[in-house]
């Protein structure tokens, strides 16, 4: 089933004011740690290392009410950001919220977010610890996480992937970009296309990977968030090596090859171009860790091939585009 | 010197785009532990447990260009976010910055944002470690500051003032609202009333205060960000305690005194119910910390009082009115 549309109805954030807000909010994602001026957390285990990062979502650009529905936003902003702390081989721990919004905007919208927000941030044993929120003329989300990197092990960092290893996945890649055009295209789409539109709306990865990666000896990784040419591009540029893909590994699936035969769209344009999975990209020098599947390798040299050749699809997101 | 306005011309975000964006940021705020998916910090001292925050602020709703300058936004909002971090007695160790902005907006702006945030977290012995930056119809700031708090004491949380205690406050009261009032007059503002300005376009507290109140004994405390009795009332409320403020210690100063008569306003309305001065406002038994001066005592009882009475003036900021 597909669900999209923000609530419309029922009392305003300029109605019930501030500390209903809130009182929303902490209903949804209750937890001690918030409260106050600022969440202090537990100690943390000995030798770990605090990790953090954060991203915005503006209606109207990363999400629109047509598309997708609250619960699912809640759902995505957090997983955008645990993917980064997990490309970083750490765990999520700890996020916080801070939101403008119209006053206009129904308080269910605001309840639904932060239901989504404590459904996903639940499946990583990890809490939702403060916020703001105040009014605005549009509707924008920020998201900053914090994680935690343990042991002394290096974090897996962009610079860090080396000539003659693989490179490994975990996560859907082209399923984000496959949804987004079905749901934009208006056409009618069929059921066992819905997976497309259920990873656009919030994509499923399963907590942890990052750090199994980074234990089964992965020395890079990052996420899938602006495309994968563009994306592990970037790592190879850091890194001064070449990425060359495989494209039997990355080869569209069923799925994306139904949905491109409907939009007559080529499905490695997603495959390749389309961001927004979070898949969580690494290399490791022997065989992928589990929960990854090998989908190309590192060699000498600067750039990314797809079965040594240019890519058919390069572009990818561009903020102020 | 009284110094409004943004920037507008030069090239803007469109222009030049995300790459060039970051890379105006990162020139005003180089640190290496930017420039990853996510920000790995040094590890810890032992015994130390991490404290996070967030707020946003808003163009037209937090700032105007005509009241102020990218720079001293910059600055604002880091200190809006580490005074919530020293109010809990922690020390702030790094900033993370997402923010949008419409395409049109001249690079210039940001330039400046990044600086004044530079400038501020260099104060604190701090850094930005990152960031995500988007295209949005509207100008938002949204920054996380990530905090230590050493040591086996507990953290100045809302709830631990205990009656018998002195109210003591690190930082102007009621100048950041008399800076805004002169601002919003369109008077002539005579040199002598610019501090009250300046205190508007970026409050200046001075870093560590919240840790020397903490070692010093304080066991509440929390900052004037929504107006002096609306924060001590929340203060009030949570501890279960009655605060008695002493008027002789708040009494407005002689620039209150005559920003209030240029403006034909009673400055105690400054002083009791403007907010954004980020004051530290703590409760401690014994004498007052270095740096703190005595502004009320802690009773048995519940909400706030001025000398014994009902204050004047206690309304305060509302996110959402």
């Amino acid at each position: 089933m597909i669900e999209t549309g923000f609530p419309t109805t029922g009392p305003t954030l300029g109605e019930v004011g501030e500390h209903e807000v809130i009182r929303a909010i902490l209903g949804e994602a209750p937890s001690p740690f918030n409260g106050d001026d600022a969440a202090v957390l537990t100690p943390p285990v000995p030798n770990s290392r605090v990790v953090v990062t954060t991203d915005m979502l503006v209606q109207g650009r990363h999400f629109a009410p047509e598309l997708t529905t609250p619960f699912a936003v809640g759902r995505k902003a957090v997983v955008q950001n645990f993917a980064d702390i997990e490309a970083m081989g750490a765990r999520p721990i700890a996020a916080v919220l801070a939101f403008s919004a119209p006053p206009e905007l129904p308080l269910e919208v605001v309840r639904q977010f932060a239901a989504g927000i404590q459904s996903k941030v639940g499946e990583y044993t990890s809490e939702l610890v403060g916020g703001d929120v105040t009014s605005g003329a549009s509707l924008v989300l920020s998201i900053s996480a914090v994680g935690s990197l343990g042991g002394s092990l290096p974090p897996l960092e962009l610079g860090r992937a080396r000539a003659g290893q693989r490179v490994v996945a975990h996560g859907k890649i082209g399923y984000s970009a496959a949804g987004l055009a079905l749901l934009q295209s208006g056409a009618d789409i069929p059921e066992h296309l819905h997976p497309l539109v259920h990873a656009y709306q919030a994509p499923e990865l399963t907590p942890g990977r990052g750090m199994i990666a980074r234990a089964a000896g992965a020395t890079a990784m990052t996420d899938n968030s602006d495309g994968l040419v563009r994306d592990v591009g970037v790592l190879a540029e850091r890194s001064k090596v070449l990425i060359d893909l495989d494209s039997a590994a990355l080869a569209p699936d069923e799925l994306q090859v139904a949905a491109g035969e409907l939009l007559g769209i080529d499905p490695w344009q997603w495959v390749l171009s389309g961001g927004e999975d979070h898949t969580l990209l690494g290399t490791i020098d022997g065989s992928a860790p589990v929960g990854f599947r090998t989908i190309g390798e590192v060699r000498k040299g600067a750039g990314v091939l797809v079965d040594g050749s240019t890519p058919a699809y390069s572009q990818g997101w561009e903020s102020f585009s």
